[in-house]
Formats: C-alpha cells, structure tokens, sequence
C-alpha cells in the first residue's frame, strides 16, 4: 500500500467526461481524507479526438498509459447516426486495444441490486453477484476475414480464439474469488453442447481448476439457459466466469435487472500487474443525453471504488461503497438530479 | 392446399414424447374437424435410441424424413449427469443435422405474453413479437478445431461462417414478415461493432433489402442491447431478425419474460420446401421431470399449429392459438394439471 496513486484519466464521449468528473471528486475526496495521494493525468482520447486528429490510440499514448497505476476510463464512441466514423472504430482501435494490450484478462462486472433500486424483475430477490468475463481472447481477438465482400458470393468469417494459458488464467481467478464469497459458489456459462472445441477447453479447465478448490460449489449452464435464469431466479448466482462474447450480452442484461447500466461499474484487470487495469462504467457513451447533467455518476463512481481496492485501498473502496448505497437508498424520494448533484450527494454521504 | 397431410413424428427424449402425444391429439382434431387427412409416421431416435442402437440419425431414416410433409418434433438430449453420452452429440447429431441437411434457414420464433400467464417482469406491456433466427450458418456450422488438446498449449477455434446467400435469404423472409404485422418494424440484432466481418455483411444486406420494403422501419441493436431492451420494454419488439447464436440466446430469454419456455413454439423453416421442415417446442427434454406427466405441452401443441400453418392450413393454426388462448386464459383458477389434462383441456377449448 504505497502513499500515493498514480490515476491516468480517459473521459472519452459523451456522458464520458461528465461522469468521470463526479467519480475523480469522489476518488479525490476519500483519498484526502485518508491522506492518500492522487495524481490525475487526463488524455483526450475517442471519437471526437479522432474526428479532430485521425488518432484512436498513438503508440506514444499507449505507452505513457503504462506508466501509470491504473485507468480510470469514462465512455468512447460515436452517435449511432455519425457517419463520419466507422461503425465501431473507436470501440476496437481504443477500447479494445487497451484491453488486449494491456492485457485486462479478468473483466470484473458486479452486479447488486441495491435496496431502494426499482429492478424491471416482479420478484427479483436478493441479487448480488459477480460475472468474471475473459478479456483477452474469444470471438473479439479481431480474426476472420470476408472473400468476394459485396457480391452475392461474400463469405464473412468470425474466428473465436481461446486458449488453455487464456482460460485457466480467467478460470484460476473466478475459482479464488468464488472460494471468497460466504456462498462458494460458480457457475460456468458456454455452449459446449454447440461450441465444442472452445466449450470443451472450457470444461476441462473448469473441471481441473475445480480440483484445487474442492470447498466451491460448480455448476455449468448454457449460455440460453443462463438469460433465462438471470431473469427467473437471479439470486441463484454468485460468482459466473464466461468468455468475452457471452460475458458481454449476461452483462448487460445483469445490469438491467438491478437497476439498470447507470450502476453497473467494471473493471479490466491484469491480476499479473504487468500493466495497469482499466475501470469504466458498464454503459456507453449514450450521445443523446450528452452535455446535459442527465447521466447517472454512479457508476463511474463505482468504477473509482474498484480501482481503488485493486490498487490496495479496499478500506476506501468499502467508504465509497457504503456512500453509493446510503444515496441509492434514498433515491425514491427524490426527484431527478443532474449529474453533478449525484456526485455531491455522494460525497455528502461519505461522512 | 391439399387435403392430406403427410407429418413425420419425432418424439425423442425426456418429456418429448408426452408433449407430443397432446400435440398429435390437437392436430388429429382440428384435422378431422376440418375433413383434413393425417398421415403420421412415428421415427425413434434420440440419446435413448443412440444407447441402445448406436445410431443418431442414419442415412437412410433422413432420407425417409424428407418424404414427409413436414416434421413434428418433441425434444432430445441425455441427462446432463449421464456420462454415457458424450455432451451435445445428440443435439448436434440428430438435431442440428436435420436443421442442416434439410435447410431450415428460418428459425421462426413467436414470442406473445398471453393474458393470464405471469411473467417474471413487473411491467412487461403487450408483448408479441417474433424472433427470425438464421438457422444454417453462424457459429453453429461446426468450424474451428483444437491444436494440443489437453496440454497447457492448447489452442481451440470456433468459426462462425456466414455467407451473402445465407444472410440475404433469412433477411429478406424478415423483412417479408415485418411488413404483413400491424407495427411494420424490423430489428436487426448483431455486434457489428466487435464482429466486424460478420456484422458487415449482416448491416449491408439489411440495408439493402430495407430498399424493397419501404414501408418497415428498420433499427439496429448489438446483441447486449437487445437483452436489456427484452427486460425493460420488450413491447418495442414486432419482428427480430439475427444469426443463429444470437437468436439461440435471444429466443430462450424471451420466452422466460413471456412465461415461460413451456409455451415457446419454434419453426425450423425451410421456404423453399425443397425438404420438410420441422417444428418443436424451444424447450428440452428435461430428463428431471420426464415420465411423470408435469410438463407443459402447450408449446409442442403451438408447434402443432405453426406446422399446420406452413402446410398451407392457416385457419386450422388459428383455431389452436385461439384454444390454446383460452385455455391459458383460465389457468390461474386452476391447481397443477398434468400434460394430458392441459391437452384435453385444449382440446375442449377448440369447440
Ligand atoms: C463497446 C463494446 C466494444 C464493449 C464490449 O463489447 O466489450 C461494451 O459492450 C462492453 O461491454 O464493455
Ligand atoms: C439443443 C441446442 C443445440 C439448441 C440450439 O442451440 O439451437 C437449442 O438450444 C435451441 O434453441 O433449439
């Protein structure tokens, strides 16, 4: 636990910069109140510096971004309607990219339906779970290919890349995490009676990890069964590891049943720390709502909350988390609020 | 429109042979009722068949399929504990091979929230809407392969493999059925943004055929979006068209907000009908409950009715939807009924 942090700052689009304001006061303030030091380095990075620049992610940028401890990152990407910029560009030659070049294996989704949150679910129970998604390998390494492109003749590939080294490592860290809860609980999610090459890797690495851990619970759901249970029964889950691609669509759907991705916080960790993690909120850029104090803070707060436990500070991370919840509580009695009023009353619920 | 109908029957596994015995009863009626002859031809196949024979789905017994008319089909699949089975074979052996070989490239999905049926959404609005899942191609094709299996080296691929003549052909059936509904509304479900191969090819073609059909109005959604919109507002929905996985997973959490995958009916289509398509309920064998009259067989019985539909006999699928409507309708006055009751029940309903 070292005396000061060292936080580059990626705002990005949209609601971006707006939110990321809120969670830098926030991570700024438990900071100065335990004595911990914070240094912030912002880079202009996303859609409207690559409409400005041509620039996605320099290799100058990248590797300054190394240096530091970790990435707090806001939201990239274009309006749907903009098509100045090709569709998803920003997503994989910035997001993506720091991803796989920084090699963010573990990417970490909470999911807890805070008391005093509306969920869309009738009787949703007690939620609190966490979905470890592989980061670094899947259907979203970038291989495959088109032949013919435009014809009638197009042929379009899509190569899902997964290897043991890949997914013990994601697999090890979900089993350890798992071990740590009070339920002990894992489920796996695939389509191995499908995907059987990729969904048999899986298996057996769950299967040999499993052996190591005999005190957790494991038990295997297909990818269609598992939305069906997040929806029907979703207090059954604890811990859930998953590939990139799945991990992606239960994410977003866990989100929305607690409340929706304005609290959905995540982190992109390297558990080796050979390069720094990346934290952002679940949702996007959300361009409709930009610049206007719509955009719920809560969770980019959440994402600061990560960052710092992961940076050796869970004591700060548990203050911001106890905030969040005492302000999420009170919420129904409240009207709407910009952006900025959810941050200050973040931090007024600090003491 | 002919007045004999010429049906294959696959009951299969688990409580695939009880939700068809109600299904078959069904049909038998509204046929009779209608002067419409029935031919049906029972085939044994599935994990129990494999046990004793060895067999999944021989040559021969697909060539006698595609005599028929068209096939109904219960469920299939092994215990998930049973070892004796190796994981998926059947599904992909007997199941995915018919979807295959007999080219049912539209996997129609009705999704309708049926008054009186419970659902696990507070506030789920009206909800009908129809999933068009591409059932040829995708990830499902069976590419991809593993490079030093079983060591700590090993590499595993999946290959989604999607074609201009496979994505042109679902798509232009979607767009065929958005512009007879009400709504006149197509979305498009992919992640172009990340598959960009595939999504191109997808986003492409719809925006070419979207040029034939001015009068639907198109929009797009990445997969994860999609989940959260079927949880928060899935009355925004009238047709989906996606790939294969994608509808593989939309279609089994639609049918959870919409009560239930016990009521979920599915076409595996092929419009060309240059061999029988196949209709089955989305749900599995269920080995836990099979044999002890608990299943539900009211989606093999709307199966039943989409069948009935393809076979050019539309009046005769409405008068089931209007039973099975009704039947639905009472249900929360009654306790437990077993799966032969439900079916008797409607089939009183019919009259
Ligand atoms: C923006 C997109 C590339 C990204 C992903 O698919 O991983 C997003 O959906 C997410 O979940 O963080
Ligand atoms: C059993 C399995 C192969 C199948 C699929 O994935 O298509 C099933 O989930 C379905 O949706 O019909």
């Amino acid at each position: 636990m070292s005396s000061s942090i060292d936080v580059a700052v990626i705002p990005g689009d949209g609601i971006g910069p707006e939110v990321v304001a809120e969670a830098v006061k926030v991570l700024q303030k438990v900071a100065d109140d335990a004595g911990l030091g914070v240094s912030l380095t912002e880079y202009t990075l996303g859609a409207e510096h690559w409409l400005t620049t041509g620039e996605t992610l320099p290799d100058e940028t990248l590797a300054a971004l190394r240096q530091h401890d970790a990435i707090l990152f806001g939201a990239v990407g274009a309006a749907p309607g903009d098509t100045r910029i090709p569709s998803g560009l920003i997503e994989r030659e910035l997001l993506l990219k720091l991803r796989f070049s920084l090699d963010h294996y573990v990417n970490l989704r909470p999911s807890k339906l805070y008391p005093g949150v509306p969920s869309p679910l009738a009787a949703p129970g007690v939620v609190d779970f966490v979905v470890v998604r592989e980061g670094t390998e899947g259907p979203y390494v970038g291989n495959g290919g088109a032949l013919r492109t435009g014809t009638d003749q197009e042929i379009a590939t899509e190569v899902s890349v997964n290897t043991a080294f890949g997914v013990q490592r994601v697999v090890k860290d979900a089993f350890r995490r798992a071990a740590q809860t009070e339920r002990k609980k894992l489920s796996y999610v695939h389509k191995h009676n499908v995907l059987v090459h990729a969904g048999h890797l899986w298996k057996r690495t769950v299967e040999a990890v499993a052996a190591d851990f005999p005190e957790v619970t494991v038990d295997y759901l297909h990818v269609d069964a598992a939305t069906i249970f997040l929806v029907t029964d979703p207090a059954r889950f604890d811990i859930i590891v998953t590939d990139n691609l799945f991990g992606d669509i239960l994410t977003d759907l866990a989100a929305a049943i607690t409340g929706g991705i304005g609290l959905a916080a995540s982190g992109n960790i390297n558990m080796d720390r050979s390069a720094p993690s990346m934290f952002e909120p679940v949702h996007g850029s959300a361009p409709d709502i930009a610049g206007q104090q719509k955009a719920d803070p809560t969770a980019a707060v959440l994402s600061a909350a990560l960052l710092l436990d992961h940076l050796g500070h869970p004591e700060l991370a548990a203050r911001i988390g106890r905030a969040v919840e005492q302000d999420i509580a009170g919420r129904s009695e409240l009207g709407p609020r910009t952006t900025s009023q959810i941050g200050e009353a973040i931090i007024a619920a600090l003491s």
